[in-house]
């Protein structure tokens, strides 16, 4: 099994990486007074029976979630308390989030929450909850108004990676995650980044020893990058490269054409092009990183307009005094903050 | 002005208490893009005005909650943090709770998740407030099975206490807040314990250097209890101290016949009799405290089958292994933690 340890203080915590770890997983766990798992109804048809194979039932409850994007509100949160507070669950209990991003968001923002917090466990079982959204410790749910609005930064106790899990998993979002896999070699490992190019088919094909190695190198990074600034206050924005763009492309669509690493890899594109037209980096780099997105089979082309784009991206939770933060490349492995107005950021689109 | 500093990791900040000090807060404050003022109408009509008085209008937006306990749910939450998004406030803005109890939990439990936490003062105006729930960083709000069941451990950046305001509070609320002030001599000061009862009629009178000595004793043990255990593992437990039996009076009457405050001064009557029965106390003490509790002129005396209480106390978020939780106390100025089965705590009630 392969260990990454995620250096926080008084909170750090492991990430574990193996095929088939999933019946363990109840065995490699602290003792608590009950569970909850905390699911959808399609994983759940998947992997739930592996997880409880080992796991006496009369100290875990499951949760059930519809599947999408639109359980992420208070409305659900409420709904998993009520059922959390009916089942006995108290201050000495737990939950385990076993799916994808979603998922992983809700159950940690309800277990930061219920009874002013309660330990959780992540169970990501998408590629990009396993290299993103469930290390780090955010967590959170959307308001009618905006994305991802409520939430915490809460660190869960420890995030154990099935590898085998993405073998369910539908080609378009095995896509989606590369995202963010290509993102940690553009923020951070310019190494990595040569890696990608010479891997992609392997991945795309599951390939076990490369899979594993992507997975371990985005977490290290990712874990790297959140112990030195848990709270996003400096650091942990070059996590956003690719998602100002991203963003607000899934909210010009109100999140119905585009999954978030859709999003991203095309975010991805579109930052670079700005990164190159604004001099931060040359061509041959910028080609490169195109390149590597484009191998992954995405359509990097798309059709909303470009004022509905800058509208998005006006409330972005980065901004600052009305101009928009873009974090882009500028350099083999680094990024810059760089702050937009309005019309600043319009004219560099059109450009492109 | 009197300036009380509560002592945690990163995160300190100090209590500020003094009369007519509305006016000074915003002079006092770091700067934030913008403020939301949460607070409810009554409050408001009374003190709004003072507040605002030195505040450039252009940086304070004010936030109106209905008044009373119904408005601490996860639906107001989303209703304020959907306003506060609509007033454009970013990570860098910052909320000012004016209010009693409620609107203070609310706030802070707002501040705490809104874009994963933003900075939060607490300017409480009940006695209660003042001494107890503005201090010590819990927030919280109810579900529809239990009180403050959703919350969050999240400190104040600072507490503005003007004493000022208790001359409006109506004398029932005046006698609610003494719940909580005799609770601070009964766990950890018995000298206060005594300065209380030679000086109840100054207090109830609001003299002006009494009340403000009674309210800075508070926050000085509240703060020192606090810095020792943030996140009640151990020692802040003693907090509860009179809470078990109040938290299961109020339940039971549904939170209509008694305020929170109220049912702390019966519940704090109920279980020095406790305590005195199970010879943690001697009579003498025993007298000493229900003598002080019933020179506030609350009625002891409940209606409440005793059943339908330890049904309540089964619920309370301290229990373990469902034995219930009570902080007794066991010397002057000293508690200890009993768990009794529901039978033993019926047995005992029985007896009294």
């Amino acid at each position: 099994m392969e260990t990454i340890s995620i250096d926080l203080d008084n909170k750090g915590y492991s990430i574990h990486i193996e095929s088939n770890l999933l019946a363990r997983i109840p065995t490699l766990l602290d003792p608590a007074d009950s569970w909850a798992v905390i699911t959808d109804e399609m994983v759940n048809s998947l992997y739930g029976q592996s997880l409880l194979e080992n796991w006496p039932s009369d100290l875990v409850h499951m949760i059930m979630l519809p599947v999408g994007e639109a359980v992420k509100s208070l409305q659900t949160v409420e709904e998993v308390a009520g059922k959390m507070l009916e089942l006995g669950m108290t201050r000495h209990s737990a939950v385990l989030a076993l799916g994808g991003g979603v998922v992983g968001d809700v159950a940690g923002f309800c277990a930061s929450i219920y009874m002013r917090g309660i330990r959780y466990i992540q169970v990501p079982t998408t590629l990009l909850a396993q290299v993103d959204s469930s290390v780090g410790g955010k967590t959170g749910v959307n308001l009618p108004q905006g994305k991802n609005i409520m939430g915490s930064f809460y660190q869960p106790q420890g995030v154990f990676i099935d590898t085998q899990t993405l073998s369910t998993l539908p080609k378009r979002h095995l896509i989606s995650g590369m995202g963010e896999v290509i993102k940690y070699g553009v923020i951070y490992d310019y190494e990595f980044l040569g890696y990608l190019g010479s891997h992609m088919a392997d991945i795309l094909n599951l390939e076990e020893a490369v899979i594993k190695n992507v997975i371990r190198r985005c977490c290290e990074i990712k874990a790297e990058v959140v112990a030195k600034d848990e709270k996003e206050q400096g650091l942990r924005k070059i996590l956003n490269c690719g998602h100002t763009v991203g963003h607000a492309l899934e909210a010009a669509r109100k999140y119905r054409q585009y999954t978030h690493g859709e999003a991203v890899l095309i975010g991805l594109y579109v930052e670079t092009l700005m990164a190159e037209k604004i001099g931060l980096i040359d061509e041959d780099y910028c080609n490169e990183i195109l390149d590597l997105v484009q191998k992954t089979g995405i359509d990097v082309k798309f059709e909303v307009p470009l004022e509905r784009l800058i509208r998005s991206m006006l409330k972005d939770k980065k901004n600052r005094a009305r101009r928009v933060s873009f974090i882009l490349p500028s350099g083999k492995g680094e990024t810059s903050e760089v702050f937009l107005t309005e019309q600043e950021a319009l004219g560099l689109l059109r450009m492109l």
